[in-house]
């Protein structure tokens, strides 16, 4: 597939998107959510919003229809929320395109176009739903309104790549043990983030920890910190700061002030010292979740090694029905 | 202040309100949000977003200007961040309101109009942020597209403090000291909800437990519990259900199946039980907030009187520089 075509053919249907709509549920939908934000700053024709799916079955906006865009994704492709958010936003005449991993599963039924992605370690930013989706939302800016920084997202997420390869080799052998040995000292931990890479804060929290490894913790906005849970920080809890690389990081910056000198057990994840430097300053806000992302993965390996967790068991997703 | 007269106002310089965010930080956010819900699902002619301030002045979206509303609030008057986002969008030709309950404060500079709302127990629903939030929101729907629900909203709001009144009574004397004690006996704890009422959701997460209470929790929406968070569910962990009354019950009801045969602590306030049987369904999502509000306040004190916490007592709010 191939986002400008999928883009210019929208525009040729529907002459302009007046609101876009982000849909999938967990993992999914963190994936999405960085494409959000940057249509949410950026349109000045559009509006922008990501909803998991099952409230947005039961919200349905009212003005979803003709003009509306709904990008969802489904990793299995069967996930019964998204498939349904798909079918009701297409029975209100919304162009509907949907990614999954999985040809021929549940959503991949031909009511809609389908971008099947391929996944695993290795596979280049932009083939999968992180780099595809920022890709869409820069098309649709682009062919839509014009989108200055169109050329540095397109290099910029070509260029992740190679920082995501030197950043895991650091963070294999540097911080994730530390990571998973702070886990082991501590019942529980706050991880700390903002801007769009807020989205992998949510991620790691309710994907790498609690899903993947059963770890009690929590996520917090680097900026709502400062207005309600700094003060549960004191000596013994336990903080993993991701400090971005783009202009919101002057929040994160503001945090880690604060935890150094109020907490003795914080580990700090600093984008601009894992490559984040080599990219375009205006795309970097949208970039740090891919790499973030990434690095989750080495704390949450390291972790399942320490605690002899594998991180691909489940007890009750795919085992139970519910 | 008159939530008619101000949006007409607002109609008469802006002629349509294109877009309209929500600006503050912590509690005071927290408050705006369900009025953000309505206007995302209701509203045919504006979009409409909330965001936590100093994250707004840094992404300063581009479609702020002639045509955008925004309504911030700041209860002590002197938040920095949600002063600062309140002259930029001014810069921006938006039109801003300020909510805040201290007259005379840095947000009063007569640069906007300010709305001085009273506070404490027993100052109605319709006079502080949650229920002004809503009434402006219902205005500007009404005004500008019409909202045929406005009579149920304003009758629902003015509804509630009867419904409270009942509610706290019979929580005060049952689940406010099984909530104290469950969490003498546990470290840490979830508060799960969804709908318009996650705010308050989020908001007793970091506002009655983490600020007030010095107390470890995590907050996390109904739907998305099933699509990672649920793994870490087992006897001993302990959960704090927050059940709605509308439309949204539905993810509430099913977290709720799966909780009662997985974990041996579990504590269920349902929305329904407690009065909300009395408000017209077509407006209870965005009252249940209201509700769920004023019974977090009575836990938060349940849990204060055993643990001898004060909930008004702050370690580095007002105490320290940050």
């Amino acid at each position: 597939m191939n986002a400008h075509e999928i883009i210019a053919d929208v525009l040729r249907r529907k002459t302009k998107v007046d609101n876009i709509w982000w849909v999938a549920c967990g993992g999914s939908l963190i994936d999405l959510m960085p494409a959000n934000s940057l249509l949410q700053r950026e349109g000045t024709t559009l509006s922008s919003h990501a909803c998991t799916a099952r409230e947005f079955t039961i919200m349905i906006p009212k003005k979803l229809g003709a003009h509306s865009l709904v990008i969802a994704c489904s990793h299995s492709g069967n996930t019964p929320e998204v498939v349904g958010a798909c079918r009701l936003a297409r029975e209100t005449g919304a162009y509907v395109i949907a990614l999954t991993d999985a040809k021929g599963s549940k959503i991949d039924t031909g009511e809609w176009p389908v971008w099947v992605y391929p996944w695993g370690e290795g596979v280049p930013a932009a083939e999968v739903p992180a780099g595809i989706s920022l890709w869409l939302a820069a098309e649709l800016l682009d062919q839509q309104e014009r989108y200055a920084d169109f050329g540095n997202m397109t290099s910029g997420i070509a260029a992740m790549d190679e920082i995501i390869r030197s950043a895991r080799v650091r963070v294999r052998n540097g911080l994730a043990d530390r990571f998973a040995s702070m886990c082991r000292d501590h019942e529980f931990l706050y991880i700390v983030g903002s801007g769009p890479n807020f989205s992998q804060t949510y991620g790691f929290a309710i994907c790498s920890l609690m899903e993947m490894q059963w770890q009690n913790c929590c996520y917090i906005h680097s900026g709502e910190y400062f207005h309600g849970p700094l003060e549960v920080t004191e000596p013994g809890v336990f903080y993993f700061l991701q400090m971005g690389s783009s202009e919101f990081r002057t929040m994160d910056e503001r945090a880690r002030g604060f935890l150094k000198t109020h907490t003795d057990s914080l580990i700090v994840l600093d984008a601009l010292e894992y490559g984040m430097k080599a990219i375009p300053e205006s795309v970097r806000a949208y970039l740090d979740p891919v790499l973030f992302y990434a690095m989750n993965c080495e704390m949450r390996s390291a972790r399942g090694r320490l605690f002899k967790h594998d991180p691909d068991v489940r007890r009750y997703m795919g085992v139970e029905s519910y």
